[in-house]
Protein backbone atom coordinates (compact mmCIF):
# COMPACT_ATOMS: atom_id res chain seq x y z
CA UNK A 1 0.00 0.00 0.00
CA UNK A 2 1.55 3.09 -0.91
CA UNK A 3 0.31 6.75 -0.96
CA UNK A 4 0.23 6.98 -4.26
CA UNK A 5 -2.70 5.13 -4.25
CA UNK A 6 -5.13 7.95 -3.11
CA UNK A 7 -7.89 8.62 -5.04
CA UNK A 8 -7.20 12.49 -6.38
CA UNK A 9 -11.16 12.20 -6.23
CA UNK A 10 -13.88 9.60 -5.18
CA UNK A 11 -17.29 9.22 -7.18
CA UNK A 12 -20.27 9.20 -4.91
CA UNK A 13 -23.53 7.48 -6.76
CA UNK A 14 -26.51 8.49 -4.75
CA UNK A 15 -28.70 5.62 -3.67
CA UNK A 16 -31.81 7.43 -3.22
CA UNK A 17 -33.73 11.26 -2.76
CA UNK A 18 -35.03 12.61 0.13
CA UNK A 19 -39.26 14.33 -0.14
CA UNK A 20 -40.54 16.54 2.33
CA UNK A 21 -41.82 20.10 2.83
CA UNK A 22 -38.86 22.13 3.28
CA UNK A 23 -38.06 24.05 -0.15
CA UNK A 24 -35.47 26.06 0.22
CA UNK A 25 -32.38 26.37 2.25
CA UNK A 26 -32.64 28.78 5.60
CA UNK A 27 -29.85 30.63 4.10
CA UNK A 28 -26.99 29.91 1.98
CA UNK A 29 -23.89 30.23 3.90
CA UNK A 30 -21.90 33.22 3.65
CA UNK A 31 -24.71 35.24 2.56
CA UNK A 32 -23.94 39.14 4.20
CA UNK A 33 -27.13 39.43 6.37
CA UNK A 34 -28.94 41.59 4.17
CA UNK A 35 -31.84 41.62 5.10
CA UNK A 36 -31.31 43.95 8.06
CA UNK A 37 -32.56 42.46 10.27
CA UNK A 38 -31.18 42.68 14.28
CA UNK A 39 -30.01 39.91 15.83
CA UNK A 40 -33.18 39.31 18.60
CA UNK A 41 -34.98 38.92 15.14
CA UNK A 42 -32.78 36.56 13.82
CA UNK A 43 -32.24 34.07 16.56
CA UNK A 44 -36.09 34.34 16.75
CA UNK A 45 -36.70 33.57 12.75
CA UNK A 46 -34.13 30.44 13.69
CA UNK A 47 -36.04 29.39 16.14
CA UNK A 48 -39.28 29.04 14.34
CA UNK A 49 -37.88 27.59 11.66
CA UNK A 50 -36.15 24.77 14.00
CA UNK A 51 -39.52 23.91 15.12
CA UNK A 52 -40.81 23.77 12.46
CA UNK A 53 -37.95 21.49 11.02
CA UNK A 54 -38.43 19.50 13.75
CA UNK A 55 -42.10 18.60 13.31
CA UNK A 56 -41.16 17.72 9.78
CA UNK A 57 -41.41 14.60 8.11
CA UNK A 58 -39.36 13.35 5.30
CA UNK A 59 -39.25 10.37 3.24
CA UNK A 60 -36.00 9.20 2.33
CA UNK A 61 -36.92 6.72 -1.18
CA UNK A 62 -34.05 4.35 -1.73
CA UNK A 63 -33.41 3.11 -5.40
CA UNK A 64 -35.38 -0.11 -5.96
CA UNK A 65 -32.11 -1.57 -7.46
CA UNK A 66 -31.38 -1.53 -4.21
CA UNK A 67 -34.29 -3.90 -3.01
CA UNK A 68 -33.13 -5.68 0.73
CA UNK A 69 -30.47 -3.54 1.20
CA UNK A 70 -33.03 -1.70 4.06
CA UNK A 71 -34.10 -5.38 5.59
CA UNK A 72 -33.67 -4.86 9.04
CA UNK A 73 -33.35 -1.52 9.77
CA UNK A 74 -36.87 -0.90 11.22
CA UNK A 75 -35.18 -2.18 14.31
CA UNK A 76 -33.67 0.61 14.91
CA UNK A 77 -34.88 3.53 16.58
CA UNK A 78 -32.79 5.92 14.78
CA UNK A 79 -30.74 6.46 11.88
CA UNK A 80 -27.49 8.45 10.61
CA UNK A 81 -28.73 10.07 6.96
CA UNK A 82 -25.89 10.50 5.23
CA UNK A 83 -26.46 13.72 1.95
CA UNK A 84 -25.32 16.04 -0.25
CA UNK A 85 -27.06 19.60 -0.08
CA UNK A 86 -27.65 19.83 -3.87
CA UNK A 87 -28.89 23.36 -3.42
CA UNK A 88 -25.28 24.79 -2.06
CA UNK A 89 -23.56 26.58 -5.01
CA UNK A 90 -20.21 25.59 -5.86
CA UNK A 91 -18.35 28.39 -4.37
CA UNK A 92 -19.34 28.02 -1.29
CA UNK A 93 -17.34 25.30 -1.42
CA UNK A 94 -13.95 27.01 -0.90
CA UNK A 95 -14.84 29.07 2.22
CA UNK A 96 -12.18 28.77 5.09
CA UNK A 97 -13.90 30.52 7.96
CA UNK A 98 -17.43 31.84 8.62
CA UNK A 99 -18.99 33.08 11.22
CA UNK A 100 -20.92 30.46 12.66
CA UNK A 101 -24.78 30.66 11.15
CA UNK A 102 -23.32 34.08 10.02
CA UNK A 103 -23.66 35.37 13.74
CA UNK A 104 -21.40 38.53 13.39
CA UNK A 105 -21.45 38.52 17.01
CA UNK A 106 -19.40 35.09 17.30
CA UNK A 107 -15.72 35.55 16.13
CA UNK A 108 -14.93 33.68 12.81
CA UNK A 109 -14.09 29.84 12.80
CA UNK A 110 -12.62 27.61 10.47
CA UNK A 111 -15.05 25.76 8.47
CA UNK A 112 -14.07 21.97 10.51
CA UNK A 113 -15.01 23.89 13.64
CA UNK A 114 -18.61 24.43 12.20
CA UNK A 115 -21.63 22.62 11.42
CA UNK A 116 -22.09 24.82 8.23
CA UNK A 117 -22.83 23.18 5.00
CA UNK A 118 -20.61 25.32 3.10
CA UNK A 119 -17.73 23.07 3.31
CA UNK A 120 -14.99 21.14 0.95
CA UNK A 121 -17.01 17.75 0.86
CA UNK A 122 -20.68 18.62 2.05
CA UNK A 123 -21.51 15.41 3.30
CA UNK A 124 -23.94 16.15 6.11
CA UNK A 125 -25.04 14.23 8.24
CA UNK A 126 -28.39 14.18 10.50
CA UNK A 127 -29.37 11.42 13.38
CA UNK A 128 -32.96 11.62 13.36
CA UNK A 129 -35.81 9.07 14.88
CA UNK A 130 -36.77 6.52 12.06
CA UNK A 131 -40.68 6.24 12.52
CA UNK A 132 -41.81 4.15 9.93
CA UNK A 133 -40.52 1.74 6.77
CA UNK A 134 -42.48 0.57 4.05
CA UNK A 135 -40.51 -1.35 1.87
CA UNK A 136 -37.94 1.11 -0.08
CA UNK A 137 -39.00 4.60 1.81
CA UNK A 138 -38.50 5.70 5.21
CA UNK A 139 -40.12 8.06 7.17
CA UNK A 140 -37.86 9.99 9.48
CA UNK A 141 -38.70 13.50 11.86
CA UNK A 142 -36.47 16.38 11.69
CA UNK A 143 -34.20 16.47 9.02
CA UNK A 144 -33.15 19.31 7.84
CA UNK A 145 -32.42 18.47 4.36
CA UNK A 146 -33.92 20.61 1.32
CA UNK A 147 -36.62 18.51 -0.55
CA UNK A 148 -35.00 16.83 -3.81
CA UNK A 149 -31.50 16.02 -1.99
CA UNK A 150 -29.85 13.01 -2.95
CA UNK A 151 -28.72 10.46 -0.64
CA UNK A 152 -25.64 9.48 -0.12
CA UNK A 153 -25.50 6.53 2.67
CA UNK A 154 -28.05 5.47 5.29
CA UNK A 155 -26.75 3.99 8.69
CA UNK A 156 -27.95 2.29 11.84
CA UNK A 157 -27.64 4.77 14.66
CA UNK A 158 -25.66 3.14 16.78
CA UNK A 159 -24.63 4.54 20.94
CA UNK A 160 -21.56 2.55 20.59
CA UNK A 161 -20.41 4.25 17.70
CA UNK A 162 -21.66 7.67 17.82
CA UNK A 163 -22.46 8.44 21.43
CA UNK A 164 -18.85 8.88 23.07
CA UNK A 165 -18.48 10.01 27.03
CA UNK A 166 -17.60 12.91 28.71
CA UNK A 167 -18.29 15.34 25.37
CA UNK A 168 -17.40 19.00 25.78
CA UNK A 169 -18.30 21.60 22.68
CA UNK A 170 -17.00 25.37 23.42
CA UNK A 171 -19.58 27.86 24.46
CA UNK A 172 -20.26 29.58 21.32
CA UNK A 173 -21.93 26.15 20.06
CA UNK A 174 -23.81 25.47 23.32
CA UNK A 175 -25.17 29.19 22.91
CA UNK A 176 -26.44 28.53 19.59
CA UNK A 177 -27.93 25.17 19.97
CA UNK B 1 -36.18 22.90 -7.81
CA UNK B 2 -36.90 19.95 -10.03
CA UNK B 3 -35.54 16.67 -9.97
CA UNK B 4 -33.88 16.22 -12.51
CA UNK B 5 -31.07 18.61 -10.69
CA UNK B 6 -30.01 15.65 -9.13
CA UNK B 7 -26.34 14.76 -9.61
CA UNK B 8 -26.11 11.40 -11.01
CA UNK B 9 -22.15 11.34 -9.62
CA UNK B 10 -21.08 13.50 -6.52
CA UNK B 11 -17.26 14.08 -7.10
CA UNK B 12 -15.25 14.27 -3.41
CA UNK B 13 -11.80 15.27 -3.32
CA UNK B 14 -9.93 14.11 -0.15
CA UNK B 15 -9.00 16.99 1.84
CA UNK B 16 -6.68 15.07 3.93
CA UNK B 17 -4.90 11.64 4.68
CA UNK B 18 -4.74 9.19 8.08
CA UNK B 19 -1.35 8.57 9.22
CA UNK B 20 -1.50 5.33 11.85
CA UNK B 21 0.26 2.27 12.47
CA UNK B 22 -2.59 -0.15 11.33
CA UNK B 23 -1.55 -1.71 7.74
CA UNK B 24 -4.59 -3.75 6.78
CA UNK B 25 -7.97 -4.25 7.65
CA UNK B 26 -9.61 -7.01 9.69
CA UNK B 27 -11.08 -8.89 7.12
CA UNK B 28 -12.70 -7.49 3.80
CA UNK B 29 -16.04 -7.88 4.21
CA UNK B 30 -18.05 -10.63 2.62
CA UNK B 31 -15.22 -12.83 2.99
CA UNK B 32 -15.59 -16.10 3.62
CA UNK B 33 -14.69 -17.37 7.16
CA UNK B 34 -11.32 -19.34 5.34
CA UNK B 35 -9.30 -19.10 8.57
CA UNK B 36 -11.35 -22.41 10.04
CA UNK B 37 -11.76 -20.10 13.10
CA UNK B 38 -14.47 -21.36 15.52
CA UNK B 39 -16.79 -18.43 16.67
CA UNK B 40 -14.79 -18.50 19.98
CA UNK B 41 -11.73 -17.89 18.78
CA UNK B 42 -13.43 -15.27 15.91
CA UNK B 43 -14.65 -13.05 18.67
CA UNK B 44 -11.30 -13.61 20.77
CA UNK B 45 -9.71 -12.31 17.88
CA UNK B 46 -11.86 -9.21 17.14
CA UNK B 47 -12.02 -8.05 21.11
CA UNK B 48 -8.15 -8.17 20.47
CA UNK B 49 -7.93 -5.65 17.66
CA UNK B 50 -10.66 -3.53 19.07
CA UNK B 51 -8.48 -3.15 22.07
CA UNK B 52 -5.53 -2.57 19.85
CA UNK B 53 -7.61 -0.05 17.55
CA UNK B 54 -8.72 2.00 21.34
CA UNK B 55 -5.03 2.43 21.85
CA UNK B 56 -3.82 3.73 18.63
CA UNK B 57 -3.16 6.56 18.00
CA UNK B 58 -4.01 8.40 14.27
CA UNK B 59 -2.64 11.72 12.80
CA UNK B 60 -5.04 13.62 10.93
CA UNK B 61 -2.92 15.58 8.01
CA UNK B 62 -5.10 18.14 6.67
CA UNK B 63 -3.79 19.31 3.23
CA UNK B 64 -2.29 22.72 3.94
CA UNK B 65 -3.99 24.52 1.06
CA UNK B 66 -6.81 24.99 3.59
CA UNK B 67 -4.64 26.98 6.24
CA UNK B 68 -7.21 28.36 9.08
CA UNK B 69 -9.75 25.52 8.15
CA UNK B 70 -9.29 23.99 11.96
CA UNK B 71 -9.23 26.73 13.89
CA UNK B 72 -11.09 26.75 17.05
CA UNK B 73 -11.26 22.67 16.66
CA UNK B 74 -9.15 22.50 19.73
CA UNK B 75 -11.99 23.51 21.65
CA UNK B 76 -13.48 20.33 21.08
CA UNK B 77 -13.13 17.28 23.14
CA UNK B 78 -14.83 14.88 20.16
CA UNK B 79 -15.00 15.29 16.46
CA UNK B 80 -16.42 12.91 13.82
CA UNK B 81 -14.15 12.21 11.19
CA UNK B 82 -15.49 11.17 7.89
CA UNK B 83 -13.42 8.62 5.60
CA UNK B 84 -12.77 6.81 2.64
CA UNK B 85 -11.81 2.85 2.52
CA UNK B 86 -9.67 3.04 -0.07
CA UNK B 87 -8.45 -0.53 0.30
CA UNK B 88 -12.03 -1.83 -0.32
CA UNK B 89 -12.18 -3.68 -3.90
CA UNK B 90 -15.06 -1.94 -5.77
CA UNK B 91 -16.90 -5.17 -6.07
CA UNK B 92 -17.56 -4.77 -2.23
CA UNK B 93 -19.98 -2.24 -3.25
CA UNK B 94 -22.70 -3.99 -4.51
CA UNK B 95 -22.98 -6.14 -2.13
CA UNK B 96 -26.97 -6.01 -0.49
CA UNK B 97 -27.07 -8.15 2.60
CA UNK B 98 -24.26 -9.67 5.30
CA UNK B 99 -24.01 -11.43 8.26
CA UNK B 100 -22.71 -8.79 10.45
CA UNK B 101 -19.35 -8.92 10.69
CA UNK B 102 -19.24 -11.82 8.96
CA UNK B 103 -20.82 -13.50 12.21
CA UNK B 104 -22.89 -16.66 10.55
CA UNK B 105 -24.28 -17.35 13.95
CA UNK B 106 -26.47 -14.07 12.87
CA UNK B 107 -29.46 -13.89 10.56
CA UNK B 108 -28.20 -11.38 7.13
CA UNK B 109 -29.06 -7.90 7.08
CA UNK B 110 -29.50 -4.91 4.44
CA UNK B 111 -26.14 -3.19 4.07
CA UNK B 112 -27.93 -0.24 5.64
CA UNK B 113 -28.73 -1.80 8.56
CA UNK B 114 -24.98 -2.82 9.60
CA UNK B 115 -21.97 -0.93 10.15
CA UNK B 116 -20.44 -2.69 7.53
CA UNK B 117 -17.73 -0.50 5.25
CA UNK B 118 -19.04 -2.50 1.93
CA UNK B 119 -21.37 -0.46 1.08
CA UNK B 120 -22.22 1.78 -2.05
CA UNK B 121 -20.64 4.77 -0.70
CA UNK B 122 -19.01 3.52 1.63
CA UNK B 123 -18.18 6.72 3.72
CA UNK B 124 -17.14 6.05 7.25
CA UNK B 125 -17.77 8.23 10.52
CA UNK B 126 -15.86 7.57 13.64
CA UNK B 127 -16.84 9.97 16.26
CA UNK B 128 -12.97 10.11 18.53
CA UNK B 129 -11.45 11.77 21.24
CA UNK B 130 -9.30 15.05 19.54
CA UNK B 131 -6.01 14.46 21.95
CA UNK B 132 -4.40 17.51 19.79
CA UNK B 133 -3.88 19.75 16.63
CA UNK B 134 -0.51 21.35 15.82
CA UNK B 135 -1.55 23.54 12.83
CA UNK B 136 -2.56 21.23 10.16
CA UNK B 137 -1.96 17.44 12.21
CA UNK B 138 -4.62 16.67 14.29
CA UNK B 139 -4.35 13.76 16.75
CA UNK B 140 -7.14 11.21 17.24
CA UNK B 141 -7.45 8.05 19.74
CA UNK B 142 -9.47 5.18 18.22
CA UNK B 143 -9.92 5.61 14.98
CA UNK B 144 -10.38 2.15 12.81
CA UNK B 145 -8.86 3.26 9.70
CA UNK B 146 -6.24 2.13 7.98
CA UNK B 147 -2.85 4.07 7.28
CA UNK B 148 -3.28 6.79 3.95
CA UNK B 149 -6.93 6.56 4.39
CA UNK B 150 -8.80 9.27 2.16
CA UNK B 151 -10.38 11.89 4.94
CA UNK B 152 -13.44 13.45 3.12
CA UNK B 153 -14.68 15.94 6.05
CA UNK B 154 -14.18 16.67 9.66
CA UNK B 155 -17.20 17.94 12.11
CA UNK B 156 -16.97 19.14 15.37
CA UNK B 157 -18.92 16.59 17.60
CA UNK B 158 -21.92 18.11 19.40
CA UNK B 159 -24.41 16.18 21.31
CA UNK B 160 -27.07 18.41 20.55
CA UNK B 161 -26.54 16.82 16.84
CA UNK B 162 -25.72 13.55 16.68
CA UNK B 163 -26.67 12.23 20.57
CA UNK B 164 -30.45 11.60 20.48
CA UNK B 165 -32.54 10.36 23.40
CA UNK B 166 -33.99 7.15 24.21
CA UNK B 167 -31.79 5.07 21.30
CA UNK B 168 -32.73 1.55 20.53
CA UNK B 169 -30.73 -1.21 18.75
CA UNK B 170 -31.63 -4.50 18.63
CA UNK B 171 -29.93 -7.31 19.91
CA UNK B 172 -27.98 -8.44 17.34
CA UNK B 173 -25.95 -5.75 17.20
CA UNK B 174 -25.74 -5.05 21.60
CA UNK B 175 -24.07 -8.33 21.59
CA UNK B 176 -21.73 -7.45 18.87
CA UNK B 177 -20.41 -4.34 20.66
Amino acid sequence: MTESMIPDEIIIKPVGIIKNTIKTPERLPGDKNSSGDNLKERIKKREKRDREINETVSEIVVDKKYDGILDGIEDFSHILILYWPHMLPKERRSLIKVHPMGRKDIAEKGIFSTCSPARPNPVLITAVPLLSRDGNVLKVQGLEAVNGSPVIDIKPYSTHYYSPDNVKIPDWMNDLA
